[in-house]
This record gives structure tokens, sequence and C-alpha cells, in this order.
């Protein structure tokens, strides 16, 4: 397997696992040999880490209890990439993958790619066959990107470009395609171009001016159907034995997120 | 590729297609020699599709238009199972799916399977290399589960067994569990034993009564943490060039679902 | 006191009454010596009622228990309105009316009046003292709303024109208007001059492609400011001793709303 | 006009105007003869705004326009009210004013009165007629509440008790209560007593926990009737000529609002 998620029972010196005090205090660590895990809960020594169990418990030199726990993907969304970007959240990517049906064996077209937030997420569920193909336009975010990836051990799955999909794609017959750039009206040759007939895309579109924009070029390029747009809202539940209420605070709105699928353009 | 979700271009005999109209009309169909598709816009001979390639326009026999196209998971979430159970709806297991990690290689513990909606998105994100394990104690269910799999080529993933988790469960070091069944705080030994330390759970729980029991329950078991709970809400965005408006009416509740990882009990 | 609501513990013939059977059969009903209140639920002599306290319960003909209750604002207009348009919903009305501070003394415009749906929500809030003007240019439905505000002993508290206000309006110096028109930003010069300084507007808007020229209109107008737009969602939570839950469907969305204030334009 | 929200052209000294510069930054002021209304847009002679009507622009030292407006009870209750307590928000106080159809001369149950934030709606929309009786017993809040009150003209319609409600309610026959305390459950018998036949019930319940417990209190002691509950979500569109979308964060859950209508009990 190759995969950093992959599992394995072994806490070893070079693993990344993740440190778990409670639900505000998760952090992920690479467990190096000598080093001390330093949190404002006290510090914990790698070298009394390596020889346990991953779930086990470990205490702090301040008495505090943590676990070690091995990381998931939303553990990476949620505390390991380094972003500079804005990024599509969970409970977006989340509808995108089941919606887009993706499997082991995609052929899966990225824009942007940003910090990679996103092209993690695909990388994951399209491996160990598939690849990810992504292009980002501000070359700065680049080795971003890649790094995140590299660290998850999913660079093998992802080839990231330095240019402008609103000028062109050079993969042919693609699965499905996320594109979350500004302009994506910009990009419907590109995508008709690199996508196999009856391939899905997802749009991801913070505003409802972009909205309308892209609706009407979609409609009207007649190489795409069965557009539907969709918005998420995820209400995180608060847990107490006192008190089980929806937080009072939440992400309201990230994006819309429309789907389109390509079709044969007709000659007539 | 071993999944009828497989893309290949040619549209054979034998085949399933999507049949799109309009997002209202949207039918699965198999390709059955001499066989003729009808629906209220007219009449479609099988015998004219299987030349075509995938995404090809048709014309019905009262000159409307409709496109054929690969079916993706979605489709069969939407139109193609049997359905004689309450199911887990996409925007609900489309958190699951990235908050459990899913991935080629899982082994995953399913209770209960009912029609196996949720078993064949389960077997779609963990093959080609995983597996998934499903329970169900209502023993009618269970032949039309598996047809369902069959259907979808998703059947040599999954294994339904006839039994109730709250006895126990078969299998261990299991890598994720989904359960869907009304007394989940009666399964928190059976889920212990079966998964692996630092494996997740995936509970679906639609009333307050049964999240506040869970809850108490998961919080006194002290075999789990990074318990969590979320509602997914999912708005429908009604596109036309005259009127882009969410849709009047929507699905407002399914379920909380709500997230816990095992750890290894402390045995002080 | 002069509205039909008044609180009243008697229970004369004439009275409108709400009579409770549970939360889904609920009937506005007058009683009528000799008539008899029939349901699905048996009959009721409305005889057997005018000797008895609001508040009190009786039994049907098929023994079946119902509360005579005084009807609320709220009963007619879940119950008691013929409705002929689209309403305004009261999860929308009740932010409004909090929103533009209405109170006993109010001089309220409104167009359009459709079934007065909205207008006996206006005129209950602005009684005694008050007064609201409805525009409404489909002749057919004025007649309509003035029979439902008539039925609530309402109507002395409005007046409804045959009218256009994109055309203008005849009233100055109001202190609040509500708006209910496909293209209200063909209004604001009409709104402009009818409003004093400072009062508030509520434009109520089902579709994006609204808002946007709404919001565009206004932005140029440069006579309103404290220009906000809101969207109410309400969720009705199911109640039972065995379950409690948000209802599985609920309206999603009915428009958003728009509020901003007159200011006198500067000369500059 | 008794209520220092009535509309009156005139800017005067002693007058409390809003001053607006932006969505952001507004402030309700009273104007004193020679201060100075300072802000980080610059300063304004308060002597130099007496002379002019309301809704007029004005320009500050730093040569920002802002605008004088009359303030109106949204105002109070987004910024002109000392707060020590949680309070109830507008999109919630919204319902239950539309709910209960308050109305001038209704005499109206509060507990606890907290600040007075809920006070001053319940007192704006029942005078000049109406009366209301507010409970606290936290000794502390009350003469804060009273101030709030008493800047806003409203004392005259309400009387602040300190007191428990849960041990009884002085008043008799009164048309309508809203319920804001931990255990509400406990007070079901004040109620009863307090309240007129047909009156309606307002209670705000943060939690699920009090939400189950509060109905099943009513549920079990037969004097009230048409229980329903409800929850609020108000987004925030945020308008813009390059972005109109709703706001990313937003407030998601303040409390469920359980309503009631009280019976005559049966004796039998």
């Amino acid at each position: 397997m190759t995969s950093v998620l992959s599992h394995s029972n072994a806490l070893e010196y070079g693993k990344e696992v993740l440190i778990y005090f409670d639900n505000r205090r998760k952090f992920l660590v690479k467990l190096e040999q000598g080093k001390k895990i330093s949190s404002d809960r006290g510090t914990i020594p790698v070298d009394s880490i390596v020889n346990k169990e991953i779930g086990s418990q470990v205490t702090t030199s301040l008495n505090v209890k943590a676990w070690i726990l091995q990381p998931l993907l939303i553990d990476y969304l949620e505390k390991g990439i380094k972003r500079v970007t804005q990024v599509i959240y969970p409970k977006d990517l989340g509808l995108i993958i089941l919606m887009l049906g993706l499997e082991s064996g995609y052929r899966v077209l990225e824009a942007g790619v940003g910090s990679g937030n996103t092209t993690m997420v695909l990388a994951h569920f399209v491996k160990p066959q598939g690849h990810v193909f992504g292009y980002e336009n501000r070359k700065e975010f680049i080795e971003i990107a890649k790094g995140n990836l590299a660290r998850m051990g999913l660079d093998k799955y992802v080839t990231i470009k330095y240019g402008d999909i609103r000028k062109g794609v050079d993969e042919r017959g693609l699965d499905a395609a996320i594109i979350d750039i500004p302009d994506p009206w910009e990009a419907l040759d590109s995508l008709y171009l690199a996508l196999k007939p009856s391939a899905s895309i997802a749009f991801f579109i913070p505003s409802m001016q972009q909205l309308l924009k892209l609706f009407e070029a979609i409609d009207e390029h007649k190489g795409f159907i069965d557009i539907r747009a969709y918005e998420i809202l995820l209400r995180e539940i608060e847990l107490s034995r006192r008190a089980i209420r929806p937080s009072t605070y939440m992400v309201g709105h990230t994006g819309f997120i429309l789907f389109a699928r390509k079709i044969i353009k007709s000659s007539q």
C-alpha cells in the first residue's frame, strides 16, 4: 500500500500521527527520534510513543491524557495542510466526490489547484489506479500544493501543471473535472475537449453573479446536460451531557456547486 | 475493470444506460435486443441505440430529444435502486465517505443493510481491494440488497449476513463502520471488538432522543473519542434563464450523523 | 376594541372560533345558530358550544375531543384566508414586522395586495391608530382582499386601491412600505416620493436575478441607505414522546427580503 | 405619541438619532448641545445637526459622509441596548411576535427579563393600550432593564418584578406569555393560572435536553394544546456590485421556540 494513510498498527519513527487531546486540541505530528511533542497541555517524548500501538493513551508532562491516532483524510483537511488560498470545505467535497462518482482508476481534471486541498481529496479517491491532472496559473502555489501532496504520499497520483485551462487542456478523454476558478464560463470549450462524453463536471461558485453567468454560458454552449446546482449547509451539533445543541456560530455559505455532464454535440 | 460503472464508449446489448430527457425525466435502462424504451415522451428502439456512442443524442417516436449517458453512482442512488426501507441520502453519504476517509482496500462494517443503498456506496469507494461486511436482521431485505448490488457489479465486494450486530460481529480489525439501526447504543461493545484501534464509525441517527441516548452511551463506554455530530442540509438551486432560486420545497432533516473513533481502552 | 381578534370569553352566535382537534386538524368556523360543525372526526352542534367558555373542550358525534379557541392572527394566516396568489409566509412576515418596527399609528404602503394576506398582518400591527394603503393592479384580487380583511374586522384600517405603484403613489410622508411586485426596481421613484425621510422599505424578492437587479437599481438611485438582505429558513420540529426531530420536508426558499431606508438625496 | 420611536422630522437637542456611515458603522447618539459625535471616521458637531431634517446627510471632520436617521426598534436591538445576558435574537422575536399575535391592548407575561431586550420588543407591540409584566429573579439585572426601557420611552408600558415565576405569578387573565428561563417545565402551573383560556405561550429553549423535558412536561400537564416547535435560521445576504452571496459566517442556532395554548382543563 502506498499512501501515508495506510493503516498499520506500528508506531514507528518517521510516521505521522494525530495527537488527540480533545475536539479542539488535535495535532498532526511526525514521530522524530529524540524530539518532544509540545502543547499547552504539556510535553510528550516521541521516544515514549514508538513502542506503543496506534490508539494508545499517553500522558503529558502535565499529567494530561492524550491519544495517538492514525491520521485520516479529514485530519489533513482540518489540521494538516498549509493553506495559501480559500479552500473547498469538506461538506462540499463530500457531495462532489459522491456526485462525480470518483473511483479508483478515474482520470480527473482540476483547476485551480491552489494549496492542493481539493487535489489531495481527489487523489485519495482515484488511487491507486487513477490520476489527477491539476492546473494552476498562479506559479507561487504549485510548490506548496506539491509539498502538501508529498507529505501524504499522494504525489504519485497527481500531475500539477502551470497553466490556464481557459486557454486549453492537454489531456483528452478525462472521466471528470472539478473547476474552482473565478470565471469558469471561459473554460467551457477547454472542458468540452478534455472530457469524454458523459463525463461529469463540478463547478464551485461563490457568488450569485457567477452562478447566473455560468448557467447562461452552459445553457448556450449546448455541450452539457443534466445541469443542476446545490448548496450544502453543515450544522455542527455540540455534544455534552448538559446541553446538546447545534453550534451558535456556523459556516453559512461557502459556494454553490453546479454539476453538468458532457454530451456529444449534435451536428444539426 | 470490474464495475458496471466502468466507462466504455461502446453502447452494446446488455449494457445499462441512463436515458436523459430533462432533469425530471431520467431512466436507467438495460439495452435489450429488439426491445423499445418507452416513456411519455415517445419510444426509442434499443436497436437504434447500440450503434451509437455514449453521450449521443437520440430522438423518440414523438420527436423528443434524449441523450444516452453512462450511469454514475448517483444515478443508481436516485433512479436505480429498489427501495424497501428508508435510505441514507446522498447529501449525508458524501460527508460520511469523506469523514471516514474510505479508500480502496478498506474493510468496512455496515448495519443495517436494508435495500443496500448505502452498501453500494461503500462498495464503490472501497473497491477494488476492499470489502464491505453488511449485517441485516430483517431477512426479507437481504435478497433485495443482493439484487441491487449484483445489478451494479458490486456484489463481489460485499458480504451480506443475516444477523444482529448488537449480539456480535464476526470480523475483527475492521477499518471503519457505518451504523444505521434504531438502538446503536446496544452495539457499542460489538463495534469495539470488530474495529481496529483508531478506526472511525459513522452513526446515522434520526431523532433527538436517539442522539442523546447514543451520546451518553458512548461517553460512558470510554472506548471511543473524537466524538462529533453533524447535520447536513442540501438546498437545490432551481436553474432557469428567468429565475434562479433555491427550491421552494426541500428535504429538511434526514438524520444527525455522529462520528467516533475507537481507542485502546486504558486498563486503569 | 374593534378587531375580530379581540379576546372575549363569551362564545356567542356570530363569533368566529378555531376548532382544534390536533395540529393537523384545525378549522376556523363562524358560530351560526342551528348549524352543525362537520369534520371527518364527527359533528358538533353550534348550539352546544354557545353556552361554553373559550378554551373549553367539546366532544363530537364520533366521541372525538376538540377544543374551542380564540382565533389568532396566525390562524387566519394558516387557515382562514382565501388565497388566489402566492403569499408571504409567516416566517418572513415576522422579520419584516420587526425590522420595519411597525406600531400603532404607522401609515404603511403595500404593493401588491394580492389576496390581502400581508395586508391583514400590516393592519393588525398598525391598528388602532395607523393605516395601510394597499395598491393592486390586478383588479380581480381587490374584492377578495377586501373580503378577507372585513372578515377579521380589519377593513377599517386599510384602503385598497386599484393602481400601479410604478406609475406613482398618492400618499406622502408614509412611515414604511412593503413591496412584493415582480419588478420593484421600477417603483423606486414612486417609493422615494411617498415615504418620509428615514422610513424603511421591505422588498420581497423570489429570485437571484431580481435580487441583483433591485440591488443595482437601489445602489444607483442614491435615495436609500442601510440596504441589507436576508433569507429566513423555518424548521418545524416534530414533537412526540417517541421521536423529536426536525420535519423531513420543509419550505426551503420563499424569497429574499431586502430592506432599505430613505434618505434626503444630497443636492450636490 | 409617547414612544421615543415616534417619528418627528425635527432634529432637536435631547433627541436620540442613528448616525449611519455604512452597514458596519451605525451609532445611536443623543443630541447634546455643544457636544461632538466622534468616530474613526471623524467628528460631527451636534450643533451642526440640530438645524437639519431627519434623513439628512452630514460630513465629518475627515470629510466622510454620514446620515442622520430616526432610530427604529431594530436599531435599539442591534446597537442600543446594554446587554448583560444572552438575548433572544430579532429573527426569533419576529416569529414570536407574529405567532402570539401581539397587538395594542395585550397584557403579556415575560420571564426572565434579563437586560430587557425582549421586554422592549413586547412593549413596542402592545403599546399604547397594553402592558408587559416582566419577572426576573436575578436582582442585579432589573435596574439595567429598566434603564434600557426608559431610554426608549417604553417604561410606562412595563412592570418589572423581582420574582420567580416557578413560585407563582400575581396576574390573572393574561393574553400571552414569553418564557426564557432554564427550567420552564417548573413554571407550567404558574402559567396555567396566569393566562386566560386560549392564550398563547412562547418558550425559548436552547438545548435538545430542555426541549425534550419541556415537551414531556407539557404533554403530561394536559392544560395546553396546539403545541409546536420551530427553529429559525437567518441568512444574511452580502450585497455588492461584484458579489452578492450569503455571508460566510452566520449565527446557526440560538434556540428552539415552543408554542402552546392554554385550554380549560377538563374535570373528567
